[in-house]
């Protein structure tokens, strides 16, 4: 259980939302902070009242509407403005005011940026520093510093920087955070500068660390190992331009290989699920290959390293991926061999008897499917059923005859504005799809209508299923990725389609391939709802 | 000018290869090869002839079809097979015939491998390493050795560790590659295990890291300190399960920090070219936040840290990205400032006048449509329309009446063979679009037929248009971006689409937001028409 003498501090939703692409409604931010809490973290930085309206919103809804656990919410923002007193500076106000009980202030201690950036002297630079803090423990708050650009200013003029530190540990902070902000450091830089360091104050210290130089993780280890016991991260390692430190990768490191008692009890398991629950809400494709907590992290695809962890799975992993709540999973490709297949069959709960002929045929069925531009690394349900076709139970409930499927857009009334560059005109695009099966015997036709032809082409099939399969109005498309693949014999671009299903309760992906998008989308879509009948427990006709 | 004595050695054809999702064909292999010696590196690891069919034809067909200018192709595989002499082993044959000057051996040097995976005993391991090393260099290759999980092995049982490399070293090899296999090590750990192997033996060390406690780069950095003078890495860091280390951090780092000259005179600034060209031959979205060569590993998004860049960039840049090949980008998003899009102008090379209240409405506009899902950090061709629109420079050269596309399969013929799980029937399917637009203020119609409802719309448009304007012809549809956006406010999902043109000599990207699919399309389609037309040079009428 720990206490307060090692910080594992959050800074997702202010760092974190500064990476590009990122855009955070006041409703994510609130939906993230209640994950990085159930995660275990010690604090969440929550944003920049004051200088952020959308910020400024966030602190007073999450007073009222974020129940934290674990986690203190901490609000961002700058030292006073030059030449205004702390009392007097609206920003200080917004921070002391914002509710949160914790204010971590960012300080230039680069004497460059004193002069350049902000305009100011280095001792009234000093004078904000001690100011401002001074201020907001008065009122009662807990200040951590964020001594932005620490090393590259230590570098250039280190008594300066050293004196922002003691300025601000004579104030009374808690933390002196020191920030590599350009990431130009490498773990030995920051070993060397914390040792000096440590020889000319005893303030507590911290680490926050950027990626530029793909050091962030061991920067922040490096901080730890020479004393630092307040640790600033990310999730997914979100951050300006390459990113910030990993919270998971640093999480998973100090508490598995260091042994460091960081997190409250069974908090590590929730890594996997925070970790990918987050990257939804912000909209970013999970990154696949993060430590830890990526879907690939405990993938194995060489033939060899399967025939070895069929023997012991630590003779090719580094620990126990349920540690984090992760899974080891077996990967099927042309690199694929025996082993890969029997495990395949193993995990997704199928069979395999002793029949060595067929799992032969699959390795080579696999191999050449995946020559032609499928995958199925992606696409566990697409995989199972091929399994289960070569092993003689397949699984076929309609048989498709036609399908067809139109979009338009009409024209607007004569005299309507000129429509803008962004929006499309007053009238409505409208998609609909025609699908004619056979089902048990019985030709079918179904009509629907979509927000696009996959939409509508989805909604027609199962509408023409459902009749005979009721339990299928369960089932949503929530997932749709195109791949336009290069074509080898030079016959034209073919596309690879994922489709992703849910039925409330789980999620299968299904894959497509071909020269036409809409065709391999439609193969896509037979298997998926074919798999999701299998799913609902209607036996194979 | 580098020599020997420091060895830049990659291993994307081979462990690279083994990343969840990549499947090389010989020519992408051979394309790759090419690429990689245009960086500079030492060493190519071609894959495994012998064991890997379609490696021992890249090794023949690169004798022929490869000439590099830096870098020595190497060969991978494993010791002799236990109880069976070097020189009748016909693995090891193919290793020594594949035409490779160099030669990389994996060998066991964990004792818990040697008995539980290899099955054999441990003096018989340290004789299949001696005795494959002895021929394959009476063959007159060049060896080196990866010590398979080095750090695990030493850890468990040092002595046996030790032997192997000893064994390695008096059998004559060139370098010993110290593996972390499983990737569990820190940088601590390899800096230790390094000081206390150099005190056994004066071999020449090289470290492989693979990337599972996120420390791959650091590691790799650490061996370096130690006093290894041979680094193995892949591009993008692809590899098994998270990766191994990058080869552009670890190549940047080694170059721009410590100020090594690894790579011969002017190939670091290829690393950016390089990166991308080989994640389009691999087929994997590029990293775009992989330090150095990432496309945001210099963008600028916050708006301070704008405001700062405009008085010197170096203040928020730990190095100069066109070093290594790549630029500096401002982002203009809903954190952007005036100072971002004053600075973004420049980018595009637009005059902004003095106009301040242009700079405001702009700012106003862009976050007001990232709001409602737009997100320009990836559509610079959409940015600088929105722009021209707002400097009284608009760009509009047709408008839409209507338009409308279909898609379909027909029935096959009746009694074709009910068709198989992953492929479509015998009839192909098709997609036809018709336009409506008015150019010119003429009314013209179109039609064209595509591989899917994007392309039928894209070329039936540019049909319509190519009548008035002529070099239109040269354009084409190479990239299509779905994002499927959750609604705010409960009215359903909004899809995003990202879409690439080129006209043979650059690329722009448009963007276009709406409920239905193809309408989110078809305003990315006529954005990016319009820039095509107005990169042609046509005047707006």
């Amino acid at each position: 259980m720990p206490d307060d003498s090692f910080h594992v501090f959050d800074t997702t939703l202010r760092d974190g939302a500064q990476r590009e692409g990122v855009t955070l409604t006041i409703a994510d931010k609130l939906a993230i902070a209640k994950l990085l809490d159930e995660f275990g973290v010690g604090f969440i930085e929550g944003g920049w009242p004051g200088a952020n309206p959308k910020d400024t919103e966030f602190f007073q809804r999450a007073s009222q509407e974020l129940p934290l656990k674990h986690a203190q919410l901490t609000a961002f923002g700058a030292t006073r403005r030059a030449g205004v007193r702390a009392a007097d500076d609206p920003q200080v106000a917004a921070l002391r005011d914002s509710g949160a009980p914790v204010v971590t202030l960012v300080a230039k201690s680069d004497v460059r940026h004193v002069e350049q950036a902000l305009r100011t002297t280095p001792e009234e630079n000093l004078e904000m520093v001690a100011d401002t803090i001074s201020h907001l423990r008065e009122s009662g708050q807990r200040v951590f510093l964020d001594c932005e650009h620490f090393f590259d200013g230590y570098r250039y003029d280190p008594e300066y920087a050293v004196s922002v530190v003691r300025t601000a540990a004579d104030a009374g902070v808690d933390v002196v955070v020191l920030c590599d902000t350009n990431g130009g450091m490498l773990p030995a830089d920051i070993t060397a500068v914390i040792a000096e360091l440590r020889e000319r104050t005893d303030v507590r210290l911290g680490m926050h660390a950027q990626d530029d130089s793909g050091c962030a993780v061991a920067n922040t280890l490096a901080a730890v190992d020479a004393g630092a016991t307040h640790v600033q991260c990310t999730a997914n390692g979100y951050g300006e331009r390459v990113g910030n430190a990993n919270l998971f990768t640093v999480v998973g490191d100090l508490a598995l290989k260091y042994g460091r008692d960081i997190l409250p009890d069974d908090c590590l398991r929730e890594a996997t699920r925070v970790s990918l629950a987050i990257a939804e809400i912000v909209n970013i494709a999970p990154a696949t290959h993060q430590p830890y907590v990526g879907i690939s992290a405990f993938a194995h695809k060489a033939g060899l390293h399967a025939s070895a962890i069929k023997v012991d799975p630590d003779l090719y992993q580094h620990t126990d991926p349920t540690l984090v709540g992760n899974d080891m999973r077996m990967l099927v490709s042309d690199m694929a061999g025996r082993a890969s297949i029997e495990l395949k069959a193993k995990e997704l709960g199928l069979d395999l008897g002793d029949d060595r002929e067929a799992v032969g045929r699959v390795v080579d069925r696999v191999k050449s499917l995946e020559q032609a531009g499928y995958s199925f690394e992606a696409a566990d349900a697409s995989l199972e059923l091929l399994l289960r076709e070569e092993l003689g139970r397949q699984v076929r409930y309609f048989e498709t005859e036609s399908w067809r499927v139109i979009a338009e857009r009409s024209p607007t009334d004569a005299g309507a504005a000129r429509p803008a560059l962004f929006t499309s005109q007053e009238s409505e695009a409208v998609s609909e799809a025609t699908v004619k099966l056979y089902v048990k015997g019985e030709r079918v036709i179904a009509t629907a209508e979509g927000n696009g032809p996959v939409n509508a082409l989805d909604r027609a099939l199962r509408s023409a299923v459902e009749g005979v399969y009721t339990a299928l109005a369960s089932l949503s498309l929530t997932d749709y990725k195109v791949r336009i693949l290069e074509g080898g014999t030079g016959t034209g671009a073919i596309t690879r389609i994922l489709v992703t299903f849910s039925d409330g309760r789980s999620e299968w992906t299904t894959v497509g391939v071909g020269e036409n998008v809409i065709d391999a989308s439609w193969i896509a879509l037979e298997q998926a709802v074919s798999y999701g009948l299998l799913m609902q427990g209607y036996p194979a006709p």
